[in-house]
């Protein structure tokens, strides 16, 4: 894994991927789909994201302040959807789908090996927690995995219908 | 455009695309390209988004409270960008960029005729607004053009990339 400037994390975030969500609590480490994430600043990265109270998840982001969002490409779409269908109550997500932990720098929670970018993340405002179960993280570090050239990300519809990324096409934009 | 079940909603805004959001204030249409949206709960509808102080439709949010979210397809991409390349400071922008702007129902902001799905929208939670410019709003009504089919989204990327809607897949989901 290879440093990415946080300058630069809102272009992983601002498409909208399905990204994964890594916790570790009392030492053991989690991991949830997710789709509901947001950017809320530039820098430093700011990322909103509602994580339910009803996953199992919630719990040890809500005591551990800390987390890392894993972003995976399209070949790792049938572990993403099985990441959701199940919960860390009943099984030890990583060894079941072969997912690799990789420790982070600045969280107990890992990295992802095969995720071509993770940002290590931690609890910034939880005023909207309790009504809202909406967190904002800030990112304290980021990695990109340089031998995914390209990656595609996946986009939810609802029911397990996805859209991969298509065309790419660049108009003249003031907008960052 | 034909009313969409509210239950519906989530299909629309969880992807990720880059939407226009529309406000009114003193009798004023104005409109903005928006990419930092996220759902927080699915029914009622909660959508939360980021609106920068530094935008001209800022003050027009927090003050009516209202707005609508308003998601076009890549055949209006070059408007997109127009729309986010100027300020309703200086530039009346339905007019000057051919959007043709409707009553909406229960808001003053209008919706935009050529996008596919037109959200109404009220702000329900403006407690992150001084901190984050984060806004939670309730959608109290929603409408799909069903003229337009299998509409095709855009992705921010930053600087003007974007990337277009691909390849559909759909994997065996729980997760609604």
């Amino acid at each position: 894994m290879k440093e990415l400037a946080l300058a630069s994390v809102y272009q992983l975030i601002e498409p909208g991927p399905v990204v994964l969500l890594t916790t570790a609590l009392n030492g053991r480490a989690n991991v949830m789909t997710m789709s509901w994430h947001m950017m809320v600043e530039f820098e430093p990265p700011l990322v909103a994201c509602v994580v339910s109270d009803a996953d199992y998840s919630f719990a040890a982001l809500r005591k551990t302040r800390e987390c890392v969002i894993a972003i995976p490409a399209v070949h790792l779409a049938q572990k993403i959807v099985d990441v959701g269908n199940c919960s860390g109550r009943d099984v030890a997500k990583f060894e079941k789908f072969g997912l690799t932990p990789i420790p982070a720098k600045r969280v107990a929670a890992p990295l992802i090996a095969e995720c071509f970018a993770n940002l290590e993340c931690k609890v910034a405002d939880s005023r909207l927690v309790n009504m809202h179960n909406l967190f904002v993280l800030e990112v304290l570090k980021a990695w990109i995995d340089p031998t995914q050239k390209n990656p595609k990300t996946i986009h939810h519809h609802g029911y397990g219908r996805f859209v991969v990324d298509g065309e790419v096409i660049k108009l003249k934009s003031r907008m960052r």
